[in-house]
């Protein structure tokens, strides 16, 4: 890897707060803005790797917190790294496990050092420090390292946002110290500070700082309103470095990804897309479908004629319905195919919508379609 | 449909008992010996169906009485028929309900007329009769449609089976009459008599008589030992119309497939391949191999280098464990895969045997294989 094993972002156009962007890596080129689908454990869940490349993802995530615990990171190392464990060869993106081991694990101990805490699988112990978190994601041999944070659920008290903020900007120091850098990996740092705009300043400042390959904001999307999510985005937006990708975690519905980008956020993950297929929604451009519904029982049309998704054209409304409401395998295999079609799609029109500058139309038209939606669908 | 619009059994070559031949039917041909994936209510569980046709299955077979149920037969009918529903343009056939009302439903009264159940489901009343079962499977459009009958388990007593065979061999006359009758659609009779030699031959016998296209021996792999079996398959077959096809139904092992196909039988279907497979269990070459054993761990093998199965050929035995124990979906969507295409080219590999005049060598070859067996595939 001579000329090529660099980690580059360069920024191919703009339109009003929004970036077209891509990220160079050894693995691949990756389209920005760009949605990653969560492949936690190794998997996109209901879905071959190979798939999900198909359907027009650049990279996956995956949760170093789940992967250390199952099958563990030294066992994934032996056998090649996760790329060649889970056979996808574009890039990876890891979190570090902060928020996996406060929202999923038992009795878990903070201190400055790090986090002792119990499996959620078998109660086994185990620690995480920035030191170690950051070695989970280089034995995986993530192309992207996010630093170990600590993620507080909001609504919180000020007092506990800012002692997690600024315990996470530590870590960041750590983290970022701890990153092995293989070439062209990256390491980046994640903005803390709940809904408190100073606080949110601070944390962006103090990472802009820090040599980290791109940032994200963190600890949005748990559960505060939309409108906040966004203050909070416009509020951080101008601090972050223009030159490095911004990478909002864990966000979020179509109509999320459209305000976010648009704000200037290059980078999206979010179980939504995979975890309501698996229980029986579809995101389309018709806006959500949920296939529970009956009045899909005899509809005998396709999801979407133009989907990527070889489901999305060829199942039937009723056939979904039933797969579904039968629990059967191949419903979630369909709908999740059929949502992260509809994700990347999305994405690239986003994406195509930029370079000509017409992002608020683009934005305007998806949004209509969505709001025709279901009831036009089903009476077309 | 002009010429090709019918239903013909043409047997190509013979070796010993066995029978290499093809079923010729409107949508496509069958190669005998035939291994048939069960799509039970409406999909082989965890596999697109162009999938299934692509690891070379030339038949699936679905069941009468789970779609029946859901989401109805009537239904399905409207939707343009089962092929349509769940897009597979191959042959069909299916079950009567007969061998699931007795083995899933509750509270069933059975009479001279049929059977009045409630659904495993919802417990909803329904009630299948010769007729009924013959209409629904016309409904689905099923391309095989099997007779109404009694299937009881084994051991029984004489008795109980001496009544069961006879209800069903009037069953078996109502059901051919009611028998519709598509273009190149079959009606298949079943033969019933539990392990009792006199009532076997009394039913292929009376069966021979009643004009079906093809003939099925049911009513065994339910407990009995695998000689019980075999000795009931010799005892049958030669009261059996040569010129017709003859479906094992419910069998087996890959060692009881070969064993039955030496046999005469040309026709298989079992939920073994794809029921083992969501369990963790993988039929290959080198025999069964249960990847939650922890020797596979580390194994970076391949299960087998050669499978037609994407995942056979790419995942390796320690990924699939990890899938496996993990619980996810991939995992079963990877190992039903890799089993179906063990299935299947077991079968292909009968049928070339057959036609060469070498399947006692062939079998004897693949006995081998699966004694030298994961032991020495694990150590090799």
């Amino acid at each position: 890897m001579a000329a090529d094993a660099s980690f580059r972002f360069r920024i191919l156009a703009r339109d009003g707060g929004a970036r077209r962007g891509e990220i160079l890596t050894p693995r691949g080129t990756i389209r920005t803005p760009a949605f990653m689908p969560v492949g936690t454990a190794g998997t996109v869940k209901a879905m071959y790797a190979h798939e999900v490349a198909a359907l027009g993802a650049d990279i996956l995530l995956g949760n170093a917190y789940h992967l250390m615990l199952n099958p563990g990171a030294e066992r994934i190392a032996r056998l090649g790294g996760l790329h060649a464990f889970m056979q996808w060869d574009r890039p990876i993106l890891t979190d570090s496990g902060g928020f996996q081991v406060m929202s999923l694990s038992k009795l878990r101990k903070l201190s400055e050092r790090g986090v002792v805490f119990q499996s959620h699988i078998d109660g086994s112990s185990h620690e995480l420090t920035p030191e170690r978190a950051m070695e989970v994601q280089a034995l995986l041999g993530s192309d992207i390292q996010m630093q170990f944070d600590e993620c507080v659920r909001l609504p919180s008290s000020r007092e506990d946002v800012e002692r997690a903020m600024r315990l996470s900007l530590r870590w960041a120091e750590r983290s970022r110290r701890a990153f092995a850098g293989g070439p062209g990996q990256a390491a980046f740092g994640i903005v803390q500070g709940g809904a408190e705009r100073d606080l949110r300043i601070e944390s962006a400042k103090a990472l802009a700082d820090m040599d980290f390959h791109g940032l994200a904001i963190g600890g949005l999307a748990v559960g505060e309103p939309q409108a906040v999510m966004l203050d909070m985005i416009e509020t951080v937006e101008p601090h972050l470095p223009a030159d490095k990708p911004r990478y909002l975690m864990g966000v979020g519905t179509p109509d999320d990804l459209l305000a976010c980008l648009r704000r200037g956020v290059d980078m999206f993950d979010c179980v939504m897309p995979t975890r309501a297929g698996r229980h029986g929604l579809a995101y389309t451009r018709y806006g959500r479908m949920n296939l529970r519904n009956s009045r899909f029982a005899e509809d005998p049309r396709p999801i979407d004629a133009t989907s990527l998704a070889y489901a999305g054209r060829h199942f039937s409304r009723s056939y979904l319905r039933h797969l579904i409401k039968a629990g059967e395998i191949l419903g979630m295999m369909a709908l999740t195919a059929i949502n992260i079609a509809y994700y990347e799609v999305l994405m690239a029109g986003a994406r195509d919508a930029i370079e000509r500058g017409m992002l608020d139309d683009y934005i305007a038209e998806t949004r209509a379609g969505w709001e025709r939606g279901e009831s036009a669908g089903a009476q077309e």
